[in-house]
């Protein structure tokens, strides 16, 4: 199905872009004296799917502002989004071979209202949950256990990019909420050592393995299954009782021979989409339970939701996406940091790298024509107030700058905290993250130039009360909308990853001479490969 | 004592600096067919203090190479290196009040010849290590034991920034060699969240709390460690019987009543020079015994000592910053990735981020002027593999991009390894690092435009044989001469940070509501501190 009444336009013909660009010209200076002032802060917010969105500290007005909204609806952002909802075959290239698939990773979480969006992908949503939920149940009341009889508490998740920055992110920020009785570990990278690491640490008589590939083929990954099955094995254990698949139906790994159980990802949903499906739901499941894991989808529906809402006043992810394009299209900003006041955040800012560069990092549009403006910026950040001790003296104070969206919650996972100085740690916590706002907005004047601050840096801040599974699933589904928002406004395919392919085939010709080597056959005629690994000091 | 005989110039009063603007208007283009051939991957290569830099992968020819080494001898990069290491006043900004100090991390492992270059400093670095190697033998052998009577088996570090960052990098780089029956974690966020997790996980009553404060006043460091003493108070357990502080001689820390120990630091070490001191020598003493931290040192007293060769070809710290310099004023890349082949290197770009962005992230010369060039890039990464299968779309296929610097090793830490499809897995990670350099410099023609790279994307590769203790260290000090060559050309301070001092000030603004709230006072007159109070729903 195509998208339906949908028309793709280019960025550049869109007659807000136009606008955009002579606003641009004069952009808002928000350290000069009186600009951010309360009236500002209390006005520039915009709250939807459980989270708030503060941009009083972005280098528009109102006319700007309108001006993006405008974009929103000329590209018919939102009405994009309703059609890749139901279906749309939204991952192409129109006139050469692509993909050609539709785009449904939000039915994964639309298993909660009696119509979904979707209803054959939904209902595959459902069936796979309720395969997980019987799972988890004979995991809890004993009728599955390891060979030995004890219960398992433990998981390695093996899988790479999608299959592994998503899941984890998720699991980390989720820990607090974890069943006590139970730990998850992660093996992605090919590096042997990654493995030896993580196998060292569990008691494998005790610990599922969940091999997570839409393909079955994926080469690190099986490297990486076979280095944990040669661990079993070397226990004195059979793989088949402890190794759990998540895979395409009908792929090599869909075999009952070798694995415990299998659970199916389909091929509309895109890899870095895919941590609200099997892919991220089984370990979350083990390690939260299963209302846990049905409390983060909750959370992302409520935000794919939320995302339906074509005024961007009312939906965080809209406004956030346009506020990219401002800083990226207009302002000529290169990347975005991305910086969580949530050590639990940890490493949801690698996830966002996959998500955002992965889908926007592209240079033609949906028609195969090279891009004539800029796609999507790139994407670091590290959590909080270890960040202040480091980075953020260039982003106060260098010749360079990003733009940040600050991510913060009202209350800890925790219990604990102390009182010191009069004040908690999540109270200092907040202060900072709300100060370092105001620092990069203001700026500062002295006497002494290496206090002075230029200030003018563009930041927004997004806050919910707590992070919790639901929150955490919206800030997901959030983060989701904002990419695809921007690949529907810059007119190019967000789900595919053609780049990644030149890289893998030049590997296979290095790999050739390896393998002649180890099989003594002569080495492959390629004087670049030669060169290369003579100069690398590896032959 | 003033850098003797050494005259600051000013970049854009260098010679070279001319030159290389004008090289740089026809900047070499890799992509052309034949520019990468076998005969520039020989050539293109440099090596000192046990690293090899493969830097093929770069646009420029040997006209530009010869331009960058006159830029390093015009700029005396190498001499003020020397001074530097002499005990020269570097920290300082000529005119106005400043930190004035002697910049002497290179001291720390300046203990194996006869001959210090600063004996003072090079003598108090011996005395702590002295009293290292005493707290870690009491350790081994029983005399220094938990009050229960067993050994100690864990070390909790608590500091930030660079107490944090560099330490726990190493940390996690060198696990492979701790010793079986020691773990160390880290709590460094001002979140409470943070604490609480790290303080569950380990049985206190067998864990030492390593407090790592400089001036021992370190706001995050100071609650971290009270939440960390409540808890032991809570076990029923005596802080002082535990806690160890890392401290200037005379701070409010340096208190043998509150701490077992107290080993020093000294104002001439910068804090993100610092995991050389005692800042991250206790920690890996105690996880790798003495003689693995030892060997730490002596990796990087010897990348000190190529630090000091004039010739780039032999002197990789120095050809990496002026490639970076070629990449970022006279090619513009804002960002920089570094791409580590090797999982156990997971955190050491979060160093990397401080040591560079915190030292030259800057906009002011040595002599208080505004910088009339680009200072310091972004600098942002991931290991590996995993990062193929992630953000390195954009950098193949983007419409920004970023120069890359790979780092890899010839062996893994680990024995284990497995052959599938004829090659290991350390054969694959290899390969795949040698060919995205390649892919990068290359790029592909397509008839399909989505499978088109247009390569001409430049990077480097660093190499050495493993990662041990010795070449961790070597990789550290390395880049931190890396980072202060650049500073050196940029004629800048890459030894304060000013810039983190807005954002405390704001933060103590806020801080003051929620302080008065709590004192049940009136809130400050401050209208923006409470209009953002409000419009983030915290009051």
């Amino acid at each position: 199905m195509a998208a339906e009444g949908v028309l793709y336009r280019n960025f550049n013909e869109l007659p807000a872009q136009a606008k955009l660009s002579q606003l641009a010209l004069n952009p808002l200076d928000l350290s000069r004296p009186g600009v951010v002032n309360p009236e500002r802060i209390a006005n520039y917010r915009a709250s939807g799917g459980g989270f708030d969105l503060l941009f009083f500290g972005q280098r528009l007005d109102e006319r700007a502002l309108a001006a993006l909204q405008e974009l929103a609806d000329e590209s018919q952002a939102v009405r994009q989004f309703a059609a890749m909802r139901q279906g749309a075959v939204l991952n192409l290239i129109e006139g050469f071979a692509s993909e050609n698939r539709q785009v449904l990773h939000c039915s994964c979480r639309d298993v909660f209202s009696k119509m979904p969006v979707e209803p054959k992908s939904a209902e595959q949503a459902k069936t796979e949950l309720a395969k997980l939920r019987c799972f988890l149940m004979e995991l809890a009341d004993g009728r599955l256990s390891a060979p030995n009889g004890e219960p398992f508490t433990g998981m390695i998740q093996v899988g790479i990019g999608g299959s592994d920055l998503g899941p984890r992110a998720l699991y980390l920020a989720l820990k607090a909420y974890a069943r006590p009785d139970r730990v998850v570990k992660f093996i992605s990278n090919v590096d042997p050592d990654d493995a030896a690491a993580v196998l060292g640490e569990l008691d494998l008589a005790r610990t599922l393995v969940n091999v997570v590939s839409k393909s079955g083929a994926t080469l690190e990954t099986l490297a990486n299954e076979e280095l944990a099955r040669q661990a079993y094995r070397r226990a004195g254990l059979k793989p088949e009782d402890y190794f759990v698949a998540v895979t395409g139906q009908g792929s090599p790994m869909d075999n009952p021979r070798n694995y415990l159980r299998s659970f199916y990802l389909f091929d509309y949903v895109g890899g870095r989409y895919s941590a609200t499906s099997m892919v991220g739901l089984v370990m979350l499941g083990f390690a939260l339970g299963y209302e846990g894991a049905l409390a983060i989808l909750r959370g992302a529906w409520r935000m794919d939701g939320a995302a339906l809402e074509p005024e961007i006043g009312k939906n965080p992810a809209l406004l956030l996406a346009l506020l990219g394009i401002w800083n990226r299209n207009f302002l000529n900003y290169e990347s975005l940091a991305v910086l969580p006041y949530s050590q639990a955040l940890t490493r949801f800012v690698a996830h966002l790298q996959q998500l955002d560069m992965e889908s926007n990092g592209k240079s033609i549009t949906r028609q195969g024509q090279e891009l004539a403006w800029q796609s999507g910026p790139i994407v670091w950040g590290e959590p909080g107030t270890n960040g202040q001790h480091s980075f953020y003296q260039l982003l106060h104070q260098g010749t360079g700058l990003a733009p940040v969206e600050f991510i913060g919650f009202r209350q800890n996972q925790y219990a604990q905290d102390l009182v010191l100085q009069d004040t908690t740690a999540q109270e200092k916590l907040l202060a900072n993250l709300l100060a370092q706002s105001l620092a990069l907005a203001l700026g500062q004047t002295d006497a002494n130039p290496n206090r002075r601050f230029p200030g003018n840096r563009p930041s927004s801040i997004l806050l919910t009360d707590r992070l919790t599974p639901e929150s955490m699933g919206a800030l997901l589904a959030l983060y989701e909308a904002k990419v695809v928002f921007q690949g529907f406004v810059w007119n190019i395919n967000s789900f595919d990853q053609e780049g990644v392919q030149l890289g893998k085939t030049l590997a296979s010709r290095l790999l050739a001479h390896y393998a002649a080597r180890r099989r003594k056959q002569p080495a492959p005629a390629d004087p670049l490969a030669q060169a290369l690994l003579a100069a690398a000091k590896l032959v």
